[in-house]
């Protein structure tokens, strides 16, 4: 593909992009389609020459979209949002032809060198203690991960190295292994399952802790835990807080978690995965009141800060932790400027990075933090437009609290009548929503998920809720 | 931003990306600058309101371009090839848009299904066994990590996995940490960094094995290694071979690793991160024998094979085995079509997943088999024309073979000359080279990166070279 054919075919994606977002609402949201549909329509092998680019525009619509989950459709109400936006997208382009890979700070200076200063723009609008800092006397700074799940497991490889060490300081010749049974961490049961994972991954004991009636970690549970824990002999090392749960956007008290946290001398992360995004805005950043007590904390602006896929932000106090449960040290990725400036290969699982930084650049830029407020704000308010045609009608109760853009709710009754509720609103197919389940309490998740849904379309979902409501409980009397 | 401004934008990124690399000679492929560049050139603070988009635009050559390492400049003979094609830079702007976030099958379809199809396609492509191919009677299949550390990672952990349960299952009641220490892992001295660190994630022993005088890892070294580690009471689980070895580019021989590996029922782990791209050659597939042996096998479309990162390919022949080693099961990711078509967030570390598909997709379809065939020998041609100049050169020498597209080589005598001339190559920043050094030998790598290096441009490189070697040997008598 020469320079001509490619400015062709950029500006013919450029229009698709475009009238894709335009006509989105003409699109069915969820795909009408049986496991194994695409294979019906592409030939079993790759071709020898080369096609030409219209048969591969044109196989955009015959062969991918008709099995496409729409996420940026305004009638998307499942999961929690990811983020699709035009600035991030014009930084892709850019990043996709720098094509660097900033594994040291060598290897693109400007790749490195612009993640740590737009890492402590972001912590500043954040009001992030000044500890996270790059700019601060000690080892603090921020990294930009794939995703939560990998900063969670950066958190606690980092925290697992720490704290073997010190077993192993105390007991010289004790195997790794063996001093990791000593090791045990902690979670609510309301936590992401990718913090289960790492700890898997990681290979140590965990407790999954009980929460209060709001789904909140409290400090005194944590305070339990650990003393029973060390009664047995045990080393509690890592705790993870969860600032909006997946299942219902509860807040662990992480004041309370990071006191005893800090008393206790064990790591503290906060995972805020989604909710996280909110903290720019004045009013909402009390939630991550604590966070000064933290070892680490992350979040992610792919889902609720315009940046496209993936931009999982995260700071540590102490970066050194980090790069040593990571360091190994090759010739041919040594370089003279070593020290200066962090060598973020240390600070993460892969090797390789893609230029990320430029897109979260851009969407700060572009949209200004005012701009980024006001989409959380006006989420947030649309979420409250749904909870309040719940409250109104006394079929149905909310489950927990509206704090963010995510509604949870369920028919008064039995689970099964709700399991039926979401299972006909996904066949219907004009919404789509996920279920979650709380302590043996099934209910259904309305979670605003793009800039595009409006008013109107609040008051559609609510239609197609009350409607599929009626038919059900009619069927079922 | 509006549509409107999105396709201003999106045109003027359109010209620039042409631009960039229509003029890119005329850049200095190394950055002339120092740790800390950038900060001088950006305030401190991200914008409150919106800043225009030619503000944003300006600072792509103000800010970023002064500090890039222009991996697509034709004098770049750093590290590996990143890869950086026009056809992969359209999908991901459809990636961008359709910005789904494939966890699940039921999450977008088409991300699951597509990337299931083009993974046969390339298995096909690259003559893997039948037992790699999701078509297979198997468990067989493929799927895209994000880099090759990460598929040694998931390959490490999936044995780890199987092998604690085996020891478990003999031992009952014995704690993970303490079955740990019985595992031991392999790989040679000659393997990328990435597989040590897995093993260090995984916490399990391992040995560094040393190679033949090709620096290739044989069977019978591996043998002696797990009867020795055997006949001391531990069991060994997991062996890396590596095709194209990062400092020199040496191979394995995988076939008699493969026949061990399947003897004594351990896992093999086949990493050919940047050679892997060339066995779409017939004539290179030689090199991959033994992967019928192999239970997993990776390589970096992203590297050689012109995907933008990132793109690592991995097949399994059992995906159950991985699966076992990351399966948590949340409510909010079940769906009515489980078990159908796989879900990928079982097969990675991460739980969410870019589309990544659509651009091995367009890759393969737009250059055709033929054309990345063609890229691949073309670029073996120009490092073997510079292997002729240092051939012909009685100041230097060769170290190891020219097999694929790396050149390593030396001024013949001590280190500390080598080292000297690498630092003037770079110094004087006209081409760009990274080191290496094996078992005591250092020497310069020239690696050929990018399509647009030409014979002229291998010329020139050599003309560099030679004045600098010039100069120096000059300096040094």
């Amino acid at each position: 593909m020469n320079n001509e054919e490619f400015e062709a075919a950029g500006q013919q994606m450029l229009k698709y992009v475009i009238d894709y977002h335009k006509k989105i609402r003409e699109r069915r949201v969820l795909p009408d389609v049986k496991p194994g549909f695409m294979r019906k329509l592409l030939p079993d092998h790759a071709p020898q020459t080369p096609e030409k680019w219209d048969q591969v525009y044109k196989d955009i619509e015959r062969v991918v979209m008709p099995g496409v989950t729409h996420w940026h459709h305004p009638h998307f109400y499942a999961y929690f949002p990811t983020a699709n936006s035009y600035p991030a997208l014009l930084a892709d382009i850019l990043s996709d032809t720098i094509a660097c890979i900033g594994f040291t700070w060598a290897s693109c200076p400007s790749c490195t060198e612009l993640e740590v200063i737009v890492m402590d723009w972001l912590a500043k609008v954040l009001d992030l203690p000044e500890r996270f800092l790059s700019t601060s006397p000690g080892f603090g700074g921020g990294v930009i991960q794939g995703t939560a799940s990998e900063a969670t497991l950066v958190a606690v490889l980092s925290a697992r190295t720490k704290f073997l060490n010190r077993i192993k300081e105390k007991n010289p010749g004790m195997e790794d292994g063996v001093a990791l049974t000593k090791l045990i961490a902690y979670t609510s049961r309301q936590s992401h399952s990718s913090v289960e994972r790492a700890y898997m991954i990681a290979l140590v004991k965990y407790r999954i802790l009980e929460t209060d009636e709001k789904q909140s970690l409290r400090g005194d549970t944590l305070k339990k835990a650990i003393d029973e824990d060390r009664a047995k002999g045990l080393t509690p090392f890592f705790i993870c807080a969860t600032l909006g749960t997946t299942s219902s956007c509860a807040f662990d008290n992480c004041k309370e978690i990071g006191l005893v946290s800090e008393q206790e001398d064990i790591w503290m992360h906060i995972d805020a995965a989604y909710a996280g995004s909110s903290f720019i805005c004045p009013e909402y950043r009390p939630l991550l009141d604590g966070v000064e007590h933290a070892d680490s904390f992350n979040f992610n602006p792919h889902k609720w800060m315009q940046v496209t896929f993936d931009c999982s932000t995260m700071w540590v106090k102490n970066s050194k932790e980090i790069s040593q449960a990571f360091s190994v040290e090759p010739v041919y990725l040594k370089h003279e400027n070593e020290g200066h400036m962090p060598d973020y290969r240390h600070w993460h699982v892969p090797l390789g990075r893609r230029f990320r930084s430029l897109k979260l650049w851009f969407v700060l830029r572009l949209f200004g933090v005012k701009g980024l407020q006001d989409i959380i704000r006006e989420d947030i308010k649309l979420a409250h437009k749904f909870e309040d045609y719940i409250r109104k009608d006394p079929r149905f109760e909310i489950f927990g609290e509206v704090i963010m853009a995510l509604v949870c709710f369920r028919l008064k009754g039995s689970n099964e009548i709700n399991e039926k509720l979401i299972k006909n609103i996904n066949d219907d197919g004009r919404i789509h929503m996920v279920p979650s389940n709380v302590d043996g309490t099934f209910f259904l998740r309305l979670s605003v998920c793009t800039t595009r849904t409006k008013n109107h379309d609040i008051d559609f979902a609510w239609k197609v809720v009350s409607e599929l409501a009626d038919n059900l409980l009619k069927t079922n009397n």
